[in-house]
């Protein structure tokens, strides 16, 4: 049986109590990998031994990936899969727009999702009942992806340009020119952006599992797709793009591999 | 005699009842200019009139020159320099990095100067008596730039690297090259930011004086310094760049200068 959207409240808010106070407090920021900027912030940690103490807790059965501490258990049939705060450089910045996501696989495929953004209050969830935003505590309301939006007309988003290899590159800026508005920065952000219905596409290259777990129900539960490039599977990362309908996907997915 | 921050405060409220009812409700959006794409909201010109119809009540010999409705009483000792809502492009993708900018200016020099982002419920003020932080109706607290951070380890921001025409654009790749980290995206929110202390240079391309005129008192009176790529005043906005010290900005200036 699926935990239910109240459990993902409860990762939310034990891992704000680690993640808040230590935002925009002067943190130190370690680099993980030397000579590569990777900030990994005490908060990064704190709040992923929190998620995983929970989870061990109430599931004690299922397996966890998380970004800061590994894997355990992941050949189980449920593996929770956890980046504590995606958007670490955002984090660091002082800019509101990093968030903890908590997905839930059920035999590698996602079946729950959370993206939780504390400092402004924004919450996005996807589990078998559908896709909600929640503001500040409020009450859960569902969000739908924007339909009808053809790829000229389409919003997108990335995180930086210069996260893509050589190959990749030239992809992202053929869908830049094809589409209305592309946008950088954000992250995770930017796919609850997509869930809600306020942008049209997400693509990014060289995912991590855990940077896309749990966005991938909250989309889908909203009407959207993800997908690697080939429109495989995302649960695994790698090149992703998200889209707010089926017809925009299959647009924007034949722009992306037209040869070059 | 200058009014004080609670004038501010008043201009910013006016303002977020215009446009927070607005945002993320699927807003039509307009095109301001024919076959560029410049997304002005009804959001955009109600909140300029609200901010201007106090700003004529309270101080009718004051000029304005808003975004919008354009200028009167330029030529005046004191004039007021709006931008209801800085970062349209995030407004409408539904991103809290908007903001809205009010300068005043005396002879055309910016002397008080207001940065607000109500969806967050961020707000960040300079005058004569400092530079504060308010979150959420909470106490105002004096903001610091940081200092002591050299080139190699700062972090810098800018919107897009393609806002960079032809001429500045390598400059803006070897500005990156020479940081720890840079980032895109914010507009407005980035130069808030570098006045709160989280990071160190905000760099841009082609501002208008409203994009840059509420963020100068903020940015100067929390000990930061703020000009165009030349080293002069930055009232008038092109291309502008702050940083956190005056150390800090004289390597970064250099830098953007060397011929190349």
């Amino acid at each position: 049986m699926l935990p239910d959207l109240d459990f993902l409240d409860e990762l939310a808010e034990a891992s704000a109590r680690e993640t808040l106070p230590r935002f925009r407090m002067g943190i130190d920021v370690d680099n993980k990998l030397a000579g590569d900027f990777d900030p990994v912030t005490e908060a990064d940690r704190a709040a992923e031994r929190a998620i995983r103490a929970l989870i061990n807790a109430r599931y004690p059965d299922h397996g966890i990936l998380g970004e800061e501490y590994g894997a355990e258990g992941t050949d189980r049939e449920f593996v929770w899969v956890i980046d504590p705060v995606d958007g670490t450089r955002a984090f660091i910045s002082g800019l509101p727009v990093w968030g903890t996501l908590v997905g839930l696989y059920r035999n590698g495929r996602a079946v729950m999702g959370l993206m939780d953004q504390p400092y402004i209050g924004d919450r996005y969830v996807g589990g078998p009942d559908g896709a909600f935003s929640r503001f500040r505590g409020g009450d859960r309301k569902p969000i739908a992806t924007r339909k009808s939006v053809a790829l000229e007309a389409a919003t997108m988003m990335t995180t930086s340009p210069w996260l893509y290899g050589e190959a990749d590159f030239p992809a992202l800026r053929a869908l830049e020119a094809a589409t209305k508005l592309s946008r950088y920065g954000c992250d995770c952000y930017a796919f609850a952006m997509l869930a809600a219905g306020h942008i049209d596409i997400c693509v990014e290259s060289g995912l991590q599992a855990y940077d896309i777990a749990g966005l991938i129900a909250p989309i889908e539960q909203a009407g959207g797709i993800v997908t690697d490039w080939r429109g495989g599977r995302p649960e695994q990362g790698g090149n992703v793009i998200a889209c707010g309908s089926r017809e925009l996907h299959a647009e924007a997915l034949d722009l992306i591999n037209r040869p070059r």
